[in-house]
């Protein structure tokens, strides 16, 4: 059997989705978080100096998104062709423009331009995103591609609470069939599990 | 025959990997191509704002790298099993990482920040993401991944030149095995073709 190993910081964030995989796969990882203070001595041995890494048998793997679409492959949550792959590719995009749209702002060292973007992001970027996604979502018998679960659902839920720390707002606040969606995800038994047993931690 | 439509602005950038691979598979299309000013006229009617946006057969697709890693699957580029298209999305990520890195500095507004950023992509961020693609490619046998024509050398040299132009330097100067690379894939005989009929534009 492979032996996986990832490593993050202890928190969610970009690693969420690929934790929640493993878990969904009932896969046995070594769920290695470290401190923000190790971090210096931790960046060298990372390919391109980034986290989250997975190692699968000692080979070290970087891009958390690609890692989480093989995952999702061998759990049968990668689309049934190539048109709903596609479909859940650009789902899982999208969100990840909206999460690279709150960044900017959220990590922003300039006060100025960071409550400039941050205007952007309550007045625009966020009901645009989130409007489509309700929409979405409740288009499609409350899943985000051709209702049925895909890679697109769990990536958008791992992540959502990273999501709504960079926003300062409860992104799915006054949206039901989000809020529904994130309860199903949530209550898929793995995950479930698997957020029974999460370690403590604190983003600041 | 499905009917393809793709619509950009009039440079190559995010939309030239698309152009390329509909190219390479020989497949005829649009080549809708706006004017900055047009812009604020279309951008309402594209999905969530963005482009490039590709229909096939009016149906409207956002996300470049989506729409990419489905036309690959269609051109045979886009792996043979489940850990080679592993190996080419990262790569494909990697090299979009270094288009972030670049795009954050090439359109920061604040003059200072802007300047402190491109220090740190000449000293240490392009050194580290085109050495590191220059021994990969050397690596394996002057492609990617798996020494042979993938995603990953499509989308790389398609960009490239959008690359150099944000960096205000050209990538892979002193790279011999880049350089060979670049060349290779354009002199692919379809993508040759595209090259030769591509409409003049300036980037600005």
């Amino acid at each position: 059997m492979a032996v996986y190993k990832l490593t993050y910081f202890n928190f969610p964030a970009l690693a969420e989705p690929i934790r929640f995989l493993l878990s969904y796969l009932e896969i046995d990882f070594e769920d290695f978080r470290f401190e923000r203070e190790q971090w210096p001595s931790i960046k060298p041995t990372m390919p391109f100096g980034k986290v989250p890494v997975l190692e699968i048998d000692g080979k070290a793997l970087n891009q958390s998104v690609a890692i989480s679409r093989y995952l999702s492959k061998k759990a049968g949550l990668a689309g049934s062709d190539e048109w709903e792959s596609l479909l859940i590719d650009i789902a899982v995009d999208n969100v990840n423009d909206l999460r690279e749209a709150l960044a900017l702002s959220a990590f922003d060292p300039n006060e100025e331009s960071k409550a400039k973007k941050y205007v952007t992001l309550i007045n625009e970027t966020i009901p645009l995103y989130l409007n489509k996604f309700e929409n979405t979502v409740g288009e499609n018998n409350g899943y985000f591609v051709n209702g049925k679960l895909s890679l697109a659902d769990i990536h958008f839920v791992a992540l959502l609470d990273f999501l709504s720390f960079l926003a300062k707002v409860d992104l799915i606040e006054g949206r039901p069939i989000l809020q529904a969606h994130k309860k199903k995800i949530l209550d898929i038994p793995q995950i479930k599990s698997y957020m029974a047993k999460r370690p403590a931690f604190s983003i600041k």
